[in-house]
C-alpha cells in the first residue's frame, strides 16, 4: 500500500479537508491512475453529509474520475501508461451473476462502488476520486476519446451515462419527439445526447430565463411547465420524456403528454412518493420507469459516442480548495452545470 | 331501423328494466348478431351509475358480447349467418390514425364504444349488449373458435382481452416468473393465460381461502400478500407482474418483487393515485405500465389462443331478470368469476 492525498469530511458536519489515505498495490489486472479532474455529483454531498444514513467516515466523495494511467499490473491488456482514461460509480461487481454477464453492472447486487463501499482488497471503505490517484480493475476503467476536453469528460461519468442510458434503453433515436424535464447537471447531458441522437427535444423547465441556454445546449423547443397553455398543446405527442428533476413534481402531467405507448423515464429521485393517477398510464398504455447508471460497456459506449459527437459536459472548473463553498452554491443549483474539480490543485497541500 | 328488445336504466338511481330501442338497418359492411350471452363487466356499472360522470340516459350496458351472425351487408366477406362470433368494447374506430393504422384501436382518439358513445349511424348513443341483438362493422366483430362454450366466451371480450394483452405485449413466455395480483374476474384470467402461455405463475391474494382456487386456475403458487415474510422471499424475481387490482394497495411492495428491467402493468385503476417511491423503479430499471383492452387484430389472436388452449372464463349464467341483483353482488366480489346472461331469458320479457 502506498499513500495518496486526499479530501475527506471526517463527519456528517464536518467540512472536507485535506487527508491522506492508503491505497493498494497493483494486483495483475489493476490500472493505476493519476487523477487529472473529478466532478462533483449531488450524490457527494448527500453521502458526505450522510443523508442517506448508510456512510462510513472518514468519507473521500468522487465518482466522475478523469486522468492518465501511469502503471498497469502484468496481465492488464486495454490500457498502457498514458492513456487518458475514467472511471465512474463503480470499480467491482461479482461478475458471474446475470446482470454482470448481460453488462448491467450497475444492478449486480455484490457491486462495489467507488467509494463509501466495503473494499475487498485493503479493508475499510473504498475512496473516492477527490485525491491524486487511484487503483482499479481495469474491467472497471474506460478509455477517454482523445479528442474530448477531460475537465469536461469528468461528469460523463456519472451524469452523463445517467441520461445516455435511458436514451438509449428506450431506443431514442432519429425523428422521435423526447421531453427533458428539468435543465440541471443531468438535464443539460440529457438535452445534448437527445440532439445528437437527431431526436426533436423539448426542454420543460420551471425557468422561462433558462430557454436562452436550453436552446444553445441542443433544444428544439422550451416549454415553460407553469403555463398549462403550453403544455396541453403537446398533449400525446412524446414518445419519450427524461424526467431529471429530483424536488417534488406532478408526473402525471408529463404522462399525459406521451403518446400510446410512450415512456417516462426517471432518474432523480424525489424524497416523496411520486402520486400517479393510474388512468395516466392505462390509456395510452404508458410506461413509467427507473433507470440507475449504465452498465460498464454501455459507459463506453456512451463515451465513444461523445467523441464521435465532441460533447462534454459545461463545466465550472474550480481548485479542491474551493469545494466546501462549490457544494453550498450546488444546493442552491447555481452552476452551470457541474462543477469539476482540478485535482491539480491538491499539490499545494 | 328496427326494433330490439333491451334492459336499459333511465337514471343513476334506476333499476336496469326491460325497454325497447332502435338498431339501425345493416350498411354494406354490418354483421347483424343474435345475442346470446352478454358477460357484465364492472365498468356497466361505473356506467350505470354515472360513477364516470360521463353516462348519457338510457343506458343499455353490455360489451362482452357473443352471438351467431344472422344476415351480413353485402360487401361482408369474414362472416356469413350462422357463424358464432363475439363483439368486445368497440365498434367503430377512424381507421386512419397512427393508432388505427397500428392495430391499436383501443388508443383511436375517435373511437366508438359499444354502449354509452355517440352513434354516427343513428344519432344518441351507442346501446350495448344487454340485448337480443345488435348490428356491427364486420371490422369489429371477432370469430369465436368453435370448440368453446359460448356463456364464458362472452367474458373473454373484455376480462380476457384486457389481461391477455399486457401479458401478450410484455412477452410472457414459457419459463418466465409471473405474478397475478387478485383473483376476481380480471384475475382469474390472467392465470389461466399466463399458464396456457408457460409462465411460472404466483397468484397474490389478501384472502387465504383463495389458494385451493388458485391452484385449480393455473397458479403454481400463492402468496397471501398480507404476509411479509412470504412477499419477501420472491424480492428481485419477478419478470413481470400483472396488476387488476382496483382497491387501493401498496404497489411498491410488489415494484420490489421485480427481477432488473422487470415491468408491473396495472390494469385495475385504483380510486386514488398510487404513491410510487422512485427508488422501486430506479433500482432494477423496473418500470410501472397501464393497459386498456387490446386491438382488434390482438382479441382475434386471443380468442385463437383460447380455442386452441380450450380457455373460457369461469362463468355464473343468470337470466337478465336477475341483473340487478347480480350489480349487488358484485359489489361484494360475490361471483366466480364473472356473471354471463343468457339472453334466451329476454325473450319472455
Amino acid at each position: 500500500m502506498s499513500n495518496a492525498k486526499a479530501y475527506s469530511a471526517a463527519s456528517a458536519t464536518s467540512p472536507l479537508a485535506s487527508d491522506t489515505i492508503e491505497r493498494r498495490d497493483l494486483t495483475e489486472t489493476d490500472v493505476q491512475i493519476e487523477i487529472l479532474f473529478c466532478g462533483i455529483c449531488h450524490s457527494d454531498l448527500h453521502a458526505v453529509r450522510n443523508e442517506w444514513s448508510n456512510t462510513t467516515y472518514p468519507i473521500v466523495p468522487g465518482h466522475e474520475i478523469v486522468g492518465r494511467v501511469t502503471q498497469v499490473g502484468s496481465a492488464v491488456t486495454k490500457f498502457k501508461s498514458g492513456d487518458p482514461v475514467g472511471v465512474g460509480c463503480l470499480v467491482d461487481s461479482d461478475g458471474t451473476c446475470p446482470q454482470c454477464k448481460a453488462g448491467l453492472e450497475q444492478f449486480c447486487p455484490n457491486q462495489t462502488q467507488t467509494y463509501n463501499s466495503p473494499d475487498k482488497h485493503i479493508g475499510g471503505i473504498t475512496y473516492g476520486g477527490y485525491s491524486d490517484r487511484v487503483v482499479v480493475d481495469e474491467h472497471f476503467v474506460l478509455r477517454v476519446p482523445p479528442n474530448l476536453d477531460l475537465a469536461g469528460v469528468a461528469p460523463l461519468l456519472c451524469a452523463g451515462i445517467t441520461t445516455y442510458s435511458p436514451l438509449h434503453h428506450h431506443g431514442v433515436t432519429k425523428g422521435m419527439k423526447v421531453g427533458v424535464i428539468g435543465l440541471g447537471g443531468l438535464g443539460h447531458m440529457g438535452v445534448k445526447f437527445a440532439h445528437a441522437l437527431g431526436a426533436h427535444v423539448v426542454v420543460f423547465t420551471t425557468s422561462p430565463d433558462k430557454k436562452e441556454d436550453a436552446l444553445r445546449l441542443g433544444a428544439d423547443e422550451v416549454v415553460v411547465s407553469r403555463n398549462a397553455d403550453e403544455m396541453q398543446k403537446h398533449t400525446g405527442s412524446f414518445d419519450f420524456i427524461l424526467d431529471t428533476v429530483s424536488a417534488a413534481h406532478d408526473i402525471n402531467a408529463y404522462l399525459n403528454l406521451l403518446r400510446p405507448d410512450g415512456n417516462l423515464t426517471l432518474v432523480g429521485a424525489p424524497p416523496k412518493p411520486l402520486e400517479i393517477a393510474a388512468f395516466s398510464l392505462i390509456m395510452g398504455r404508458h410506461s413509467l420507469s427507473g433507470s440507475n447508471i449504465g452498465g460498464i460497456a454501455e459507459t463506453q459506449e456512451m463515451l465513444d459516442f461523445c467523441g464521435e459527437h465532441n460533447i462534454t459536459a459545461d463545466v465550472e472548473v474550480i481548485p479542491i480548495q474551493k469545494v466546501n463553498e462549490a457544494y453550498d452554491r450546488l444546493l442552491k443549483s447555481d452552476v452551470k452545470y457541474r462543477f469539476s474539480i482540478d485535482m491539480a490543485s491538491l499539490k499545494s497541500e
